[in-house]
């Protein structure tokens, strides 16, 4: 592989570059699906080197993997601290449903379900798809700290059945996930179906 | 289009003719995927000529929605009034678990998140899909009249959180849906995160 001298004019070096170049992984990832990925053309429209490209991230896979934790991680970095754990899981699964309702989180949620993809792509996807379950460690730790979690609850359940809920609402019922929606679901998840104070059967 | 007289010998006429066309389409859909599903090629399976079944169902879409209201139909048949909710929820959601284990259920979902779906085949997912929401009022008014039904909570939501947790588990991280991993997730469903009675916070 040759060394190009010439850098792209104008462009500072670092992290800019990797922003830049894993932005239009996204949106490649939109547009094209992982399977029509084309590293040269993410390159081409980041402005970068396709060598500079390939020697970051050797393959598709730890490109499109680097995108989505760069996404991830401005998720968790942006999770808020509400002093409630109602607060706390609205700050966590509204950003999620929103990548459900882009193009790129419908590819990336595609990839994961078909059969034909690559084992990488797949491993990749759920992983991807449960971060929220690792976002959520802190926000357990800190509903524990408040009695707001009952002992026997598995924290990836929990996200299971909320992302599941949306996922489902967005994806399959193509209907928008709402403030209020999203509210109703994660009041749900809290109190349960079962009430909490016995009451005579209703009407 | 011409009428054969002739019928497919040894086949009786009727219900069996439906039956046996409606499971070669399941079959049909999980090997092919509802984009390469042929009618012809069911006909040729179920032995059957193929102005038959088009005569029942004229199109695709019709013939995969009736093989996939039966298969519902089914499960809703099946459905056990057990005396309680977390028996019949159990009851409702083991088939569904079983059902996206198949290679159909997978086709299925996959159609549903495809954006290049026609939007008859799309609408078809989202309603097969929802339908153990459907079969969820007689559960739901059963449970109303025991008083474990509180009073705000959502059929739809309840059935998008279940579905959607062992959709997630299943097809996204293609782990297995075993009979304690379903029971918590009812359980988490029916007690909520929030603990039941005042303990000081947890360990």
């Amino acid at each position: 592989m040759k060394r190009k001298k010439r850098r792209d004019a104008g462009r500072p070096r670092g992290a800019s570059v990797v922003d830049s170049v894993l932005a239009h992984t996204l949106a490649e990832l939109a547009t094209s699906g992982l399977e029509g990925l084309s590293i040269d053309r993410i390159a081409q429209r980041a402005q970068v080197n396709k060598t500079s490209v390939y020697r970051r991230w050797p393959t598709r896979e730890k490109l499109v993997g680097a995108a989505l934790e760069a996404t991830l991680g401005q998720m968790a970095a942006q999770l808020p601290d509400t002093g409630s754990l109602r607060g706390d899981l609205i700050g966590l699964l509204t950003p999620v449903a929103g990548l459900f309702e882009q193009p790129a989180g419908r590819a990336l949620v595609q990839a994961a379900l078909a059969e034909t993809s690559a084992p990488a792509i797949l491993l990749l996807s759920a992983k991807s798809l449960s971060a929220p379950g690792n976002a959520m460690r802190q926000l357990v730790a800190r509903a524990r700290a408040r009695g707001e979690w009952s002992e026997g609850v598995n924290p990836q359940q929990l996200s299971f059945m909320l992302v599941g809920a949306v996922l489902h609402r967005s994806l399959i019922e193509h209907q928008p996930v709402k403030k209020a929606w999203l509210a109703a679901l994660i009041d749900l998840s809290l109190q349960g179906v079962l009430p909490r104070k016995r009451t005579t059967a209703a009407h």
